[in-house]
């Protein structure tokens, strides 16, 4: 699907037109072309292929999509894919956007994620300044976009390991806990495997060589790197404490499990005594003076209850019970 | 055991040719043989190094097989190994595939697997004006079919992991999960032992010198690259992913054992607490003014069932039972 | 805030100047202008910007703040962001410094922090021969007194380890034990962000080469990156004790339970082996000698005494009591 | 102990000689010496340096022995250590072969290890064409023969860790496979410390700049890499299979206490419950109408009979029994 | 405290010489002056910066101690710092020694080191034509020296690992193993603090670009390159051992538990059953014929003895008891 196609002149918007014009358009001097397409169908990337003269390969990554990350010259053109992360119903779901950039065009093609990039363009109208650039610019204020939609959901992230971490040391519901945080892991690894790859990649464009059509802008990548070494941190420090606290819920299930045995032994001891002590006055010795005596009966009783407090004091002091 | 022997001139198939005549058409400028021997015994292979003149050492490799993948450079010679794996009775099935290419020829040596690479002959001679590229190109074409063949095994480890997940969060056989696990572990090492080495050597091609036979070939071996980087990535997400479920899995076997010991007290407590009711009525006292009661015994016995049914409904509002 | 603006030149203070007038001091040769602000608002950044000519992405990273401490140059611009960490309430408190260093002026922003550069002003001021190198050593000297004031942090969690390393061994509270190492480590986390992507910018600065500001400062900035390995290795070392005494706490977790068990046993074979003896006399057979014996009930009881003192001395010597 | 030393001319032995006049055989063109000692004593030793010039470090090293493999330059003297594996009484021996090259000599000096390289010297004799090659290819041989003899050594492991496996998933005394696996570890240890400095240093002679004794000799030396890179890469495989291994077994542990558990709860029950009927009717109450029953006893003992037997029957079902 | 100061001319000793008279003896060509300082005050220190211009920076180092080890370049100057470790008290106490290189000179600081180099001095006395080859060889028989006495102390932590596993799999005290593992660990990172920085330095002057001081030493320094790569190799070694040993002895840890909890069930089993069968004849039924039988009692005895007989038989044979 065509979301727009619009062709700039020294940072100017110029008009609107046909993809088929195309051509036309990018002989002008000054001038480029930004087209954008949602999920297209093989004959509208075939007919991108065409009017921009785009390398097969790089086409037939962006129609199979799934793929990592990555930035890649091809002779002039600059193919770039990101990863869209957005929230659904709890999950995460991975899109993809993949960018032909060349001298004088830029092509976005977008899948599987809903949100577009209207509000870039609608900003970099409004400077065209700093369009005038060209599609390195262009390219730039998409990686923006892309990257710094990471960070809130990142953020989530962290408030979700804090929600946990209190959970673990109020020591209620391990097994939902153990879950929960490898819920997390998985979420986190969609953030890495969007991150990783990417701030590679960039290490290329905004490194010693810089290609074409992002000369000049290297201040520019280099920002956007900054942004991933970022979150790359914050992956990185997600992900150890999460393994931490793996372990140390584990640690967790072993102490509840002591202070468990701890109470059964407890309450095993508060009524294995009174037991005994019965069963000694159960014996059918003919010689028992006790059993005669009148309250032989009510004393024993009492020495009993008596026992038993004496034991619940102990063991609630010692932390047993 | 020879698969095929054909000569090429300009991309397309000359003839199918006996391998005593490859000399011939190796002097044919414009025209490369491209031979396929499966499992070949040591005179065929003897046949091979002396039409093509191959080195001694590589030709010992494709001998003796169990290489590591790796991609070696002999003078103008470029001699690749690729591990082929096939499912066989659930299990990996790992056969190897030695490749030597020069400037006009291109061999492949396959052994310990069954699927051969006919559909890639076939596609190739499809596309005369790729093929006409020459061996660099069938190559190319190999190392794509079998690192596209990866795919799809890494993805049945991916569902079967996510089985176990279910399983492990389900709570059902953490026996059969640890074993599931560490099966999938093992299967997962065939992978990264098919996939890193030949990486790593890949770089040397699609790197910054590249081999004469490649030459203008670099975006195509860097898509092989890319791809095999995916599946680089994938191995480490299951990998890492597998260490975690073994210790969650830890984590609820420890959970059951809590479990196990919480019943394992509510129901002593329920036998308990009446055993030592009973005991008291068993004393042989002669002033117990309750023995002499006409209902007394259906007293205790009621007083037992109070208890009982008091203890039972707390134990199970405290998730012991 | 405006903490101070003043003008140095050939390493003396010339004069206390207003923000407005700082370009007339910067065509002056052999001066530089040296000013520090304390979380400015939006006009006062925009007015340094003004003065100095300072690249907008630098300046916004100094506005948003939340940034990795790092070192970057944009063209003769130098931009450091350090990471300031203060103890406030038993937490650590991270506040920023974002720095731009230019031929002949330095820019220090404070925010989140509450201690100040007065102290580092005042040393600079009275070593003149060092100051009149220029800015290139002011910023060595904010950055070297940034990094030292992190050695007592890292010193108070090196006792606190310690201090839960005793509490571990002498068995107390395993739980106050874990929660206290994973906010140890949390703590960790802090100093490792602040340390570790330093580390790494720096050494651009003090190796090959070197960006014109820093010229001749090269031993001075390797001193502080010595200094920040001393830390990272500090971190790491502790990083890892962590690690391994959560371990050894599982470990003495596990122990314990062992000994509640043992001790369970213990006791219940102090109260079994008696209630079986006393079951036996408790028995109704006709036939039954011992209970016609004029001290069989004494008997009972001494036998029964004996048999729990015998079970005593040898748990006890085994260590189950 | 001198065992051998041999002069060769063009690839062919010429002349069995005394260590006395090795430097008379020094200085003919096309001809080197090839010395082989045992556990020479520093006198033999000496004789060697003064007949080849060796550098007294190098020496030092061979007298010392105890070094990790290496292979260092001393100006044309190529100085390589292997470490030499051989199984002892179920134990791994490591020996070890110094190895000095210079131009036209070759000297071994092996300690610590019984098997020689008799079949070495006797192969390369038969192949005088690779012989006459020099110094360089005798290195390349000796290297190759060290090396190929680890791959029996580390399949023996490999072997027993499939065994070690088997018994852990039949559950079968854990506390042996814990010993077998820490055993296995470190015996894989001491291959670690055979192969990976060797495999490191040999990136050296095998990589860009090779030295002068080994010119021509690169294929050969990087067929030895390749094979050290396989034992590297199986070495790796093991430890960390035999890490997860001993995870795994932890588990198994676990799952035996839960198991044990369950059937010391299942035990209990079969006997508790009946011992709480038994009381019942052990209370001394005058109106207990069922104690008067003809066939009571008989029934009271087949009502027992009945619970236990449901008892039993539900926990078999569920697994506990 | 001056320990000694001397100047040397052509590898022999001139004199022992007056601090005050040092920088007479620079000036002469072919000799150079070797000091040793022990724990020296500011003023000592200060007059050796006067007399041999030593840079501030590697002063102040000197100074204040508490450096990582590091060998750095000051201009001309060589400034070395390294970890002195010391047995005390069966602790381990590491001092340092701090070396400043330059053409003519060779200066050595000593603090909270016992032991000294007055050996080195010795030897290197007794050796002219290496003492003739200047300060340079003098740093390195410093280093050797301070190198070397690193590995008796590392194999004493060796023996020590040896002595805990044999402990953990006799399974004698495993809270006393996990004490003593911790503490082996705390010791093994004082060395790893030693070797592993002074390692990484050392490449700098035995790698590509040999600093003038070192000029023609480079085989010596790479043989403490070396000694400290083994080092390094067994710290590593040592520390992956000690971390599978506490998961080790955690695994032992948990089948005494098994164990435990076996004889616990075992023992509860032999009480418990007898428990029961008196139980059953302290029923108070009329109709009991058992009761009335003349050898009842004894037979019940037998009976008990037989059954508790066969349940020990069984749990012994099955490895409970």
């Amino acid at each position: 699907m065509l979301i727009s196609c619009v062709a700039y002149e020294n940072g100017r918007k110029l008009a609107d037109i046909e993809p088929g014009d195309i051509h036309r358009y990018l002989v002008k001097p000054g001038s480029f072309v930004w087209v954008a397409l949602l999920e297209p169908d093989a004959r509208a990337l075939e007919l991108m292929q065409a009017e921009f003269n785009l390398h097969p390969l790089a086409v037939e990554d962006a129609r199979h999509g799934h793929q990592r990350p990555k930035i890649e010259e091809y002779g002039d053109l600059l193919f770039a894919v990101l990863h869209m992360v957005e929230p659904a119903d709890g999950e995460l779901r991975v899109g993809e956007v993949a960018i032909f950039v060349g001298r004088n065009y830029i092509l976005s093609v977008r899948s599987g994620a809903e949100k577009g990039f209207q509000d870039v363009r609608a900003r970099a109208e409004q400077e065209p300044e700093l369009l005038s650039r060209g599609p390195g610019y262009v390219l730039y204020a998409l990686m923006d976009a892309v990257v710094d939609r990471y960070f809130p959901l990142l953020d989530a992230l962290e408030t979700e390991l804090e929600r946990i971490e209190e959970q673990i040391f109020a020591e209620v519901s391990p097994r939902a806990n153990i879950e929960a945080l490898y819920a997390l892991k998985q979420r986190l690894m969609v953030f890495r495997h969007a991150v990783s790859p990417l701030l590679e990649s960039l290490g290329d464009i905004s490194g010693a060589r810089v290609p074409l059509v992002c000369a000049g802008m290297r201040e520019y990548f280099r920002d956007v790197s900054d942004h991933l070494q970022r979150l790359d941190q914050t992956i990185e420090s997600i992900r150890e404490t999460v393994s931490t606290a793996i372990s140390v819920n584990l640690s967790m299930i072993n102490l509840q499990e002591n202070a468990t045995m701890k109470r059964l032994a407890a309450y095993a001891a508060l009524i294995a005594v009174p037991t005994m002590i019965v069963g000694i006055y159960g014996m059918n010795f003919e010689y028992m003076p006790e059993l005669r005596w009148r309250y032989g009966y009510a004393l024993v009783l009492g020495i009993m209850a008596a026992i038993d407090g004496y034991i619940f004091y102990r063991l609630r002091r010692s932390g047993w019970l």
